[in-house]
C-alpha cells in the first residue's frame, strides 16, 4: 500500500534545523516553563511563492517525525509518512505549494524535548522538561514559519495530535490560515483517551529502569515503553481489522493448528514486534511530555468558552474522521462540526470509510487524497 | 444503583467448600497438565428439589468470585455481585430454585489457582499451574454438581468469563442443560481482547517483583496487576460513559480549574483507584492464567468445527449483548445467534441498552431481570 514509485516523489531530502531563543529571552511554555533555546527540525519540499503564501504545514502524530515525504536515500525502501500525499502532482502538490513538515516541540527526532542538552545545565532536560501543550508546540513554530518567509499558511493538515496542531494554528493565528484540514482528532482530548495516555505513562514509569525519567547515560526503560507502544497500538486499529489480520491465529506459521494450547496468538507477536520497532527509534520522557500535551489538549482554554475558541477561527474547515477509529470517534468530529457550522465557520465534515481505525490516516492515506484535492480546490489560489 | 434493601435478599451466607481428585486419580487438564487435587469454593441460595432439576449456576468473570448474592455479614455494605437478580421473588428466584455459585478453577477466591498448595510440592503452584482453560473450569464443576445432587442445570448464566463457561456448559454437557443465557460473552475470544489481555500479562510480568511468578513469600507485583486492572478497566467502561462520569474533570473538587495545567485528571484517578482496589483482593498469577484461558476460549476446539460444537446444543439459547460494551461487540454476539439458530438451536439475541459499555452486565444488572424472567417463563418448570 506505501510501495513508492519514484515518479511523483520529492526525491532526495534533508533535515533542517532553526533554533531561537536565549536565556535571556527564553521560550515561555503555557504551563510556566521556559526553554532558553529552542531547536525546530524540519523538512520542506516544493518552493515558496515571493509572497510567501503558497505554504502548507504539516503536523505529525505522537511519535512521528518531520520526515512527511521523500527519502533519506535513494536506495532506501522507507519514504515519508505521507509520501502518497506529498510530491509534484499529489494532493498537496509541490509543484504549486510549499510544503513545511516539523518534528512537533517536546519531539525526539530533532526538535527540542526531554533529550536536549539544557543550555543553563549543560545536561539533557530528562524529567525537569516542563509542562508542555499542544499550543505551545504550534506557537514554537511561528518563528520557524517566520523565518522561512511564510506571510501566510494555506493549509494546515495533519492526523491525530497533528491534528490537534491544526486546529490550535486555526485558533491561535487565525489571521495566517486560509485552510485547516486536522484528520483524525479532536478539540479536545476525551476521557478515553487520557485513560489511554495514562495506562502508557504508567507502563513507562513501572519499568525499573525508568528511574524518574533520569535514565540518560543509563539503560531507558525499553520495556515500558514498549508495553506503551503495544497498548497505543491496539488503539489504532480498530476490532474488524484486528478480526482480519490476526483474528485467532498463530504466531509460528508452522503450528497452524488453531487449538494449541500452548499457541502464541499472532496478534501477540504483532503488538511485541510493534513495541520492539519504537523502542529503537523513540525517547521514553519524551513519550510521557508528549502523550501529556495531548491530554491537556484543549481549544477552549484561555477563552471564555469553547465556542468562543472557534468563533477566532476565519479558515476554511475541512474536518475528518474515520469511521472506525476508537482513539478520535467520528461522533466527537461530526459534533465539532456542527458546532463550528452554528457559529458561522466554513466548515465541512467528511468521514474516511475504513475498517483500519485511527491508523487509516497513515495506512489508507490514498483515500485523504481526493478530499484534500477538493478542499484545495475550493480555496482561492495563493496571491 | 447497587444498594440493597435486605428485602429480596438471600441474607447470611457462606462460601463452602468441596474437594475431590487424588495423585493417584488427578484431574486432567485440556492442556496435558494434572491437578492432584481440585478444591471447589461456591455458595448457593435457595433449596435444590426432591428430583434434582431447579438448579441454577451462575459463573463469574475475570475476577470474580463465589459471592453472587447475600452478604457475609448482615452489617456489611457489601453484598454479592448479582444481588438485584438472585433472591426471593427476584429474577433468580431462590423460593423456587436452586442457586449454585462457584468461583472459577485457576481463581484465587477460594477455588484451587496458582496461589494452592501442591499437594505433590507442599509448595504454592505459582508459575507451574498448569496451562487452563474455560473448559477446565466447567469440567472441574462437574464433580461438584454432581456431589450437590443435581440432575439437570435448568440456566446457566454469567457474565463476560462467565458467559464463555455457560456456553462451555451448553456444549460440554448438552444433556444437562435445559438454558443457557451467557452475557456480554462470545464463542472464541476475539484478536483485540487477546492484545487487551497480553498488554495486561505484560503489564505484570513488567513488575520486578514479579520475579517469573515465584512472588509469594516476597512482596507481590501489586503495581503490575494495578497497571493490568487500569488498561482492563477502560476495556470496561465506554467513550459515553467516561465522557459522562469524568470528561475532563479535575480529580480534586478544590481544583475545579479546567485548564490548570499541572491537573491531574479524574479519569486518572478513577483507574489508579481502581489498580489499588484490586490489588488488595487479586493475585497476579491468577490474572495471568485465567486470562490466558479467556484468549484459549473456543467453543471449537475438539470438534470438526464451531457450527459442530454449536449443534450439539439442547438447551434453550438467550444470548445478551450489550449496547456500548467494546470488548465483547454485539455484533459478534448477534452473528452466534445467528448461526445458532440457522442450525436449528432455539436461540433469541437481546441487546441491553446501556452506555456502561462491558461493565453494563454488573452495574446496570437490573435490566437482566425481566429478560430472565421471560427466559426461565418460557421453560418448562423443572419436573
Amino acid at each position: 500500500m506505501l510501495a513508492v514509485s519514484d515518479a511523483g516523489s520529492v526525491g532526495l531530502v534533508d533535515r533542517q534545523f532553526f533554533t531561537f531563543g536565549s536565556p535571556q529571552e527564553p521560550f515561555r511554555l503555557e504551563g510556566g516553563g521556559v526553554l532558553p533555546e529552542v531547536t525546530q527540525c524540519y523538512e520542506t519540499y516544493g518552493t515558496l511563492n515571493a509572497s510567501g503564501t503558497n505554504a502548507i504545514l504539516i503536523e505529525h502524530g505522537i511519535t512521528g517525525s518531520s520526515h512527511a515525504a521523500g527519502k533519506y536515500r535513494l536506495d532506501s525502501p522507507y519514504a515519508g509518512y505521507w509520501e502518497l500525499l506529498i510530491g509534484p502532482g499529489k494532493a498537496l502538490d509541490t509543484d504549486h505549494y510549499f510544503v513545511i513538515a516539523p518534528n512537533a516541540l517536546g519531539g525526539c527526532r530533532g526538535a527540542t524535548g526531554p533529550q536536549s542538552i539544557n543550555p543553563l545545565t549543560n545536561a539533557p532536560y530528562a524529567d525537569s522538561f516542563p509542562t508542555l501543550t499542544i499550543r505551545d508546540m504550534v506557537r514554537a513554530q511561528r518563528p520557524l514559519i517566520d523565518a522561512l518567509g511564510v506571510r501566510r499558511l494555506h493549509l494546515v493538515t495533519g492526523g491525530s495530535m497533528g491534528g490537534m496542531q491544526a486546529l490550535e494554528w486555526a485558533v491561535t493565528y487565525p489571521e495566517l490560515v486560509d485552510a485547516c484540514c486536522p484528520v483524525a482528532s479532536s478539540a479536545r482530548n476525551s476521557a478515553q483517551a487520557i485513560a489511554f495516555n495514562e495506562c502508557m505513562r504508567r507502563a513507562i514509569r513501572l519499568d525499573p529502569n525508568w528511574q524518574g525519567g533520569r535514565y540518560y547515560g543509563g539503560e531507558p526503560p525499553r520495556d515500558g515503553l514498549a508495553l506503551a507502544r503495544m497498548i497505543g497500538t491496539i488503539t489504532y486499529l480498530s476490532d474488524p481489522i484486528m478480526q482480519r489480520m490476526f483474528g485467532r491465529k498463530s504466531a509460528r506459521e508452522e503450528s497452524a493448528a488453531e487449538h494449541d494450547l500452548h499457541i502464541r496468538f499472532d496478534v501477540e507477536r504483532y503488538l511485541h514486534e510493534e513495541g520492539e520497532k519504537l523502542i529503537r527509534r523513540f525517547d521514553a520522557n519524551t513519550y510521557v511530555v508528549v502523550s501529556r500535551a495531548i491530554d491537556l489538549h484543549d481549544l477552549s482554554r484561555g477563552y471564555t468558552s469553547l465556542e468562543a475558541a472557534y468563533q477566532r477561527i476565519q479558515a476554511v474547515m475541512l474536518l475528518i474522521g474515520i469511521s472506525s477509529d476508537i482513539l478520535f470517534y467520528p461522533h466527537h468530529i461530526v459534533e465539532m462540526d456542527q458546532a463550528l457550522r452554528r457559529l458561522g465557520v466554513d466548515s465541512t465534515y467528511w468521514e474516511m470509510d475504513s475498517d483500519y481505525g485511527h491508523d487509516a490516516f497513515l495506512v489508507e492515506q490514498d483515500k485523504l487524497e481526493q478530499p484534500l484535492r477538493e478542499l484545495l480546490a475550493r480555496l482561492p489560489a495563493p496571491a
